[in-house]
């Protein structure tokens, strides 16, 4: 079902691997909600994934950035300013890689210039976007800018390892770009903090599987899918949520509120 | 603007006093997205406001309800049903009035009379709202819940008095309430923190102007509107953000993670 | 072992009812530590508990007091006074009783005179302490005022009912109370969010044990027990804590931010 | 006025650099409280401080180490064990330094060489010390550490620049290897986020004055002391805080739950 929510909006999605990623889902439904779209992704990431196949699926250019080299991120707004004859309205940022997690380096034991490659690509990512697109003001006054993020920004899960500090520091990112886009240019910038998320990204986390059964037992409503937070990003997209800015959003079927339920209770009595 | 977001949806709204209420633009704004409503409101507030004239302005009904009498909840889940061939697909919560404030009662002098008596009309309604539309299962599956709030049930606003203490236990309801209604009907409970605004209720508070003021200086975006809630509250009603529970979020232009602005730092130079 | 971090220190203990009580221990450590206490309860705590064998051993004079009755919490202070000399220099508030706990009536469908109830008693007490304190002059500057309470004023812990909701009231008070003698007194007012205990009131609650597992398992170092809730009540009550107020302070081995253990998950997969 | 709460306790203390600094102070304290010091700061620092004049006063060995050179790190603990016959019982962070904001670089037009390198050593220096001490076990049980932080981490303070976002990600890293420590041996990790200090580091932020006026007039209670803070720290070395980790603690007055004050909305007015 599709409500015109984006209808004449246009806007740049990173981080589309393939057809399980949010990203890949955002832009679809932003297209079915009227929106024009650009699609960027990591020269590696473009060979690994599927992305020309939902580029041609939605009609939308591909403009490849790597989110760590400045002129790759400062060339795709140029382009994206070229291509729409204009600044965009929205963005999404869905970027996360840990060295250390796919190296299997228990946090304790993190190497630093892993660490700092992921702060790089995870976090540090969302600071150079924002600042090039301010520096080319190509983003239109009341656009909106949404990072993902997860709950081990807040609270411990020990295998998430150095992304938890990368999210942490995403979300303060958002908060203060927020600040400074906002009293500038009246955009919004928040996070949404998905449940854990059957991705081929997400998959790559040790004991996931374990955890994300946790995770649905810990939920009221379920863990929520790649499809609803799709939905959800459609809404901070459109006009309906202006003066929602330098949050965190929980998207998670209740489990950031959750102390515990009956099931795991339960679970823990056997 | 609309977009059909809430076609074939009902709803029941607590709290249009006035055409500067909250509760009012609300409804306009839900019932601009197609849906259905059920207005309701204590009857002295029926008597000083105009509730009728948007009731005919909406084509929506209008049952009292004092929401601090169990039967007047009661009748009106029954009457809502009755009415709708059925249960509701959201609610929305608009409803606050302490004693102490309107008295002019310092919050260390606070009278405990007065004290329990807005306990009641402001913060114990909600469970007295979601006992009485379980108990009728009254609410939809997926059907969503949002009550209005501040962020002085977070932080120390000193005028707000004890209305700080009945929204900190407002948004706990909200957050047990919506573990029960989620594990049990797939319902949805959250609280909108919303700026301050100017309604008829809103301005009895001592130094409101003043207040306001600072809020707007606090705050990258500015205050929020009421209209601009009303269209915030919509998307919480509406199947985009289904997934959205037990949750308190903050409507109010970036003022809840701003700690100071360039223009206060000013003021405070003078 | 003792430091002598009270010594001259007098303060009034609200809550000791036998030797489990945290109440209890915080007694003894303070006048281990060198204060010299006064203890109160209500009239038929007293007689149910064995705080005389207390008041004996810490040489503390023992003053009935109902803390839902404003004449009661009056004369308690006129008292203290009158004992001392002068007014106290710390209080600890360790109070809580819900009516639809003790007769097992789940959580949406509270009788709201038993919630009313319990909220006079759990969390409005606090106020009326504080509020008969200040208008008899009663705490010295400087001085400390602690409320026990728990994690399930921020997160839901569905068998903890509408304690839960007394809870984020409770903490409210504490803020907004702190505000107010904080500016007029330098008076600091804090709560301390305690593991699950093993005390006669804590164990009233359903589900206790299998609960008190899962946070000894959830929490890095284990339950902090009584005995230690103790040592650090007589840290913020010592001068060394001057400047921290309006705080709602973890005491519970890491619980509050750990969102799963390698334990929990291990147990989620048999 | 001192009570033997650190007696035969070992420390580290990483950035003393004169007598205004909070790590000056804390040592002071530490020792006047019965503990051995070991003091360290990175070479460059310990050439324009006055560090060796605490060390005579303390009588404490001077390790210099670059916390984001992994050898020293190392080399410090290996030392420090050495010199005390074992393991140490607390270790004190405080280091923080932004290279965009000593060179005055507006955050939204940040350099990331320079992010990295702020980040390299306000926070990820945490997590190097907590691992070459866990490496070498050189941490005993029950043993506590308190790195110094600013509500920046939560809350937009525009001239902090990105050492908020450092912060964020201290906190984050003091909540992680937490976890990890406290689950292995005992250790406590915790944050202290202090009032803004006139230290000679603090000094160095843009509109440093104006600032720290409105913290004063925001706080209830005033802007906490470097003094109040050491005495702050020591009660977290001490036994009688065993259960609390993985916990951002403010000391700050009542700043961070005080949404507005009397003095601020006066001022407002002008």
């Amino acid at each position: 079902m599709a409500y015109n929510l984006l209808k004449g909006k246009k806007g740049i999605i990173f981080g589309a691997l393939d057809e399980k990623s949010i990203a890949w889902k955002t832009a679809q439904r932003c297209h079915a909600e009227g929106a024009e779209i650009i699609l960027t992704n990591a020269p590696i990431a473009m060979r690994m994934g599927a992305i020309n196949q939902l580029a041609a699926e939605i009609n939308a250019p591909v403009i490849p950035a790597d989110v760590t080299v400045n002129d790759d991120v400062e060339n795709l707004f140029v382009k994206a300013k070229e291509h729409f004859g204009g600044g965009v309205d929205f963005v999404l940022h869905s970027i996360g890689m840990s060295v250390n997690v796919r190296k299997s380096i228990p946090y304790p034991e993190n190497n630093y210039e892993f660490t700092h490659k992921g702060f790089d690509i995870s976090a540090l990512s969302l600071h150079r976007v924002l600042q090039y697109a301010m520096k080319h003001d190509a983003i239109n006054e009341w656009g909106s800018v949404v990072a993902l993020t997860y709950i081990a920004a807040q609270r411990v899960f020990p295998d998430y390892n150095d992304m938890a500090d990368n999210k942490a520091v995403l979300e303060s990112i958002a908060r203060n770009f927020g600040y400074f886009y906002g009293t500038k240019k009246k955009v919004r910038v928040n996070t949404v903090s998905q449940s854990p998320t059957r991705t081929t990204a997400g998959s790559g986390v040790k004991g996931f599987d374990g955890f994300i059964n946790y995770a649905e037992k810990m939920s009221p409503l379920g863990n929520a899918s790649a499809d609803q937070c799709a939905d959800y990003c459609v809404t901070l997209f459109s006009d309906l949520t202006r003066m929602v800015t330098m949050q965190n959003l929980f998207h998670d079927g209740g489990f950031s509120y959750t102390g515990v339920t009956k099931d795991v209770i339960e679970q823990m009595e056997k």
